[in-house]
This record gives structure tokens, sequence and C-alpha cells, in this order.
């Protein structure tokens, strides 16, 4: 099934459980929007565009609970700061209230919700195959690609930003493998990257993030190539980690590029005013029920970082590859 | 008690279990050569200069039991071999070997190898506490330093190179933090850095490896400082990820320091002559017990990697403070 979608006879969001991957493979249903807002927190659903539509079916049960407006703005509020830095939730919230508002009483606003918050999610896969159709031009036969976190369909409704291209690539007959960064302290690259592209049967080496020097030198790696949490007027915020891969890969000379959609364009926006969520301590300190550092360690835990457009050689879209201005 | 010690009453080699820490502090004693290669290749002691020590145990061990020289050359190959990467262990091997060469006996052997062990145990204290001495001139008032895996005591008998250094300069009334990187896979720095400093007050904050970046721009790190495990012809053997730290330093400006006993030297051979030791897979896929990539991704584990002279602003020994030739 789609990473996340909309039942229509439960009337429910339902959404892989990405916590639980690779061990397991679970479907959770949300039917009121505070087990929606949770999921979304415990990243249960994350990756910039699939939070867009968890934030448009999020407006749809926020619909069928409030009495009125100031209610229903007051719950919406709720969802879009459930995670702050990805602009996508916002984006699907905004969506889904415009549509909304249409509607004269809750039912029609629910319907006009559900509408709009279906066609992002079909838009969310057009876009994802545009971007793959884009990036795939930028990939070679044989090129390995190194990527970080999970842009790929678990990110997406379906296909993904990053692995899309990958994808499209390999479907245009292209050979291609993956390095995975496991992507501490939440390893979605070797939870959920890795599970992704073994479904798929494409070619995937898992290595610790503090490998990426050692493979890059090694000649191991051709490009990077990584998702978006969202695009500024000076770079790009992503997964925690992609800022460090950009200053190896320039080190050593090699591409380094972001997939996303337009939909994580807020290029209005400076750097400086983008909250970077910071996570518990308790990530570093616990690896599931296991200890692994002292209880009383003072820990940093951002989830997310900046790269200025210096150490990007081009941002691929829906609409075709960007080259930042500074490259001109 | 010290990383590693000789009990004469029980005529064991006794060691702070590492894998167990910060959970448990248990005592491991090993009566057997067997039982302290085991612990060796199980990371119970680990650490360049502790290696040494254990190695030089193991001869005495391996003197108790064996019928004849080719059995001892024998047991103590397997010795050395037990972990490939650090020279030290085989110096340590070999010194109390040919202190043993010079008894008629076995318990002559035995004795002449136990003698040459405790010194080089109190020779790797007292030249920790040299390196500290120099080192110390290179930390400033104020600094914070960020430190990969573990160069503490927990690496050596006592005191610690990377660590010591802070030591030092904290005993000489600088105030220094620490950044621990928490070094995967293994953890060393959420396990044993961060808890032998919070053991001596020493103010730590914890951070995935991937944040090394992200810290080094916003300016929370003034130096970087690690230990070695070899240092060859042309650069450092030390823990996977110490490469990225240089390149990333380098990238920011921030000097790059590393602190490692003579016995850690062996410049006459070149980087591609060095085995560089890779470890299970299982390293990656599991955290304890828990499964945290599918199980049957492909998985490239080195367990150190090689930093070029290029890099390394100056290598702190026991006898000063050497800045590679490439600076001059």
């Amino acid at each position: 099934m789609r990473t996340i979608d909309w039942d229509d006879e439960k009337e429910v969001v339902k959404l892989i459980d990405q916590t639980l991957l690779p061990v397991a493979y679970k479907i959770v249903e949300c039917s009121r929007l505070d087990e929606l807002i949770d999921a979304i927190r415990r990243l249960k659903v994350r990756g910039a565009p699939a939070l867009g539509v968890a934030g448009a079916f999020g407006v749809v049960l926020a619909c069928m609970q409030v009495r009125n407006e100031p209610e229903l703005e007051a719950e919406l509020e709720k969802l879009r700061k459930a995670r702050p830095t990805a602009i996508n939730l916002s984006y699907g919230v905004n969506r889904a209230l415009q549509a909304a508002m249409r509607g004269r009483t809750p039912q029609e606003m629910r319907n006009y919700a559900l509408e709009e918050a279906k066609r992002l999610a079909e838009e969310d896969i057009a876009v994802n195959r545009k971007i793959g159709e884009y990036g795939s031009e930028l990939l070679d036969d044989g090129d390995v690609v190194l990527t970080h976190c999970n842009a790929g369909r678990l990110a997406c409704v379906d296909w993904g930003t990053a692995l899309g291209v990958i994808r499209t690539a390999i479907g245009q007959g292209k050979m291609i493998k993956v390095i995975a960064c496991e992507t501490r302290p939440l390893n979605q690259g070797s939870r959920l990257t890795a599970w992704e592209l073994l479904q798929d049967k494409i070619p995937v080496t898992l290595i610790t993030d503090s490998m990426c020097a050692v493979v890059m030198r090694e000649g191991k790696v051709n490009k990077v190539l990584v998702g978006a949490d969202r695009v500024v007027k000076e770079g790009v915020f992503n997964k925690i980690g992609t800022y460090m891969h950009a200053v190896v890969a320039k080190a050593h000379k090699i591409p380094f590029y972001v997939a996303a959609p337009l939909s994580s364009f807020d290029t209005k926006r400076s750097c400086k005013e983008v909250e970077i969520e910071e996570r518990s301590p308790e990530e570093l300190i616990f690896s599931g029920e296991k200890q692994i550092a002292p209880l009383d360690v003072r820990v940093y835990n951002p989830a997310f970082d900046f790269t200025p457009f210096e150490l990007i050689e081009a941002i691929i879209t829906e609409k075709g590859v960007v080259r930042p201005d500074i490259h001109a």
C-alpha cells in the first residue's frame, strides 16, 4: 500500500508504521486528529512530502471533530506544529483548509478537504515521477549514489524524491547502486532506505554516517543525492548530517544533489527564520530499550541541519533541474 | 581500578569489561590466553595503549600454558592477530616476549615477562602524563574540544591520551569542555568517553558523529583532539570517522590534533601496508538485541580509517609536539 492513504469505508487515515520497520510491517489507522498528531511526533509517518499529505488528511479529521472555526484553527495549529522544520506539513494543512473553507456545513467542509487531500496525494506521486525523470538525466549507467536518511517512497505517498530519481534511472536501464548512510540517531537509513531498496531489489550497501569520507576517497561513490525538508533563500534544510555529507563531498569533488518538490520551497524565508526541531536526549542515550550512554549526559540533538547553496550542485524539482545562482 | 592490571594473588589479568559500560561496571578475570584473546576480540578491552599492555600480560599467560618455544610463538601469533590495526598489541607482545626469552625455565620466562608487562603498564601511565603536559600547551582556557571514540583512561592503563591532555589542562586550571561524538557503530563515545568524563565531572555534551560539521560551523568547537591506533609514514590510522572529522575540521579552519604515544608509531610502514580490520555486519544491523536494518542488507564496516598528515595540525607524543613536515 501507499505510505499514507485515506480509507473511505472506515473514514480513517491509514499509514505504514515506520517506527516498526524493518522488523514488522504494520498499518496504523488514525480516526482522530490527536492520533495523527501523535503518529507524526513519533515519526510513524515522516518525510516532508508524506507530512504534507498527512497534514491535509489531518484537516479532514479535524473538520469532523470541531464545532466552529476558531476550534478548527486551534486544532490545525497543533497539527502544523507537530513538527516545525519541514514546510510541507503546513503546506498540506493550508491547502486542505482553504478547500474546506468553501463548505457551508461541517460535512461539506470535510468533503472539500478530503477531495483536496486526495488530490494532493495524487499530485505527490505525479510530482515524484517528474522529479525522477528530470533527476535521472543526472545519473549515469554505473553510478554509485550515496544517500542519507530516507527520501524514498516511505517519505512520500509513493515512488520517492531522491530514491525516486534512482528508481527512474534504473527503469531506464541504467545500473545504479546505492550506499545508504544509517542516519543517526533514528536510523532511517538502516531501517527505511535499506528496506525499501531491498524490496525493489536495488543494490544497497549500508554504512555508518561517519564512513562517508572514506567511501568518497576510495572512489566508491560518484554522486550524493538527498531529499529536503525545506528549501529557503540561501540553501536547504534536511536531516541532520546532510551538511556534513555536503562538506565532505565538496572536499572530494563529488557532486551533491538535492531532490525536492516545489512544495518544499519557502524561498522568501531566510535560513535564520527556520526553527530546527531539537528532539529528546533519549534518542542518543537509548537504542530501543538498551541504554548506550550515561543517563545524566548532556545531549545536543538537532533533527535537521542547513546546507548552503554553495555546496549544492543542483536541486531537482518537478519543473526541472535548478542550479543555484551561486554556480552561475 | 586501572583499565587493565595483573592480580598477583590470583595470577590473572583483570580488566574492566568495557562492553557493559555505562550500564554496569564489572571486572573480568582472564586466567588463560584464549580468554584474553576473546576479551580483546569482543572489545572488553580496547584502545591502542591498553591493547599493548594486554599483549604483554598475554605473554605471561602464554608462558604458563605452553610446553615449548614453537608453541609459545604460535599462541602469541594468535594474540597479535586478535586485532590487526593498532600496532601496540604486537608491540606489547614483542616487548614481553623479548624479556621472557632471557628465562631458562617456563617459570623464569613467565617472571621476566610479568616484570616487563608491569613495567609497560607503569610506562603507559607515565607516557600519558607526559602527553598530557605537552598537549595541554595547545589547549586554551575556555576551549571546547571535539573528540571521537575513546582515547581516555579506558583506552590506556590510566589517564588517557586525548582525554589525558584534557585532564592535564583542567588540572592547570583551564576551563575545558568536551563534545563527544557517539562513534558508530559501537558507540565508544557514548558508552565510554561520556562515562569517564562524567566520572571526573568534566563537562561533556554527546552528539551523533554526523553533527560534527554543524557544531563546527556554529562555533561550538575550537579544537579537535583524537587518539591513534597507528602512525605511519603518511598519516594516522584511528577509529572509523576520524578522517571525516579531519576533512570537516579543515573546511571550518579548526585545528585537528592527534595524541599518541611513540609506541603507536610505525613510520617505516606506508598506509598501504596496514590492514584495516573489517568487523561483522551485525554491528550495523543490530543495536544490542534490537534489529535496526534488514537482515540481508550488504554492509561495509571498516573499524578504522586513515587520515593523512595534510589534515593534522600536530601529533602530541610523550617526547613533545610533532608538526608533520607537510606544514613546514
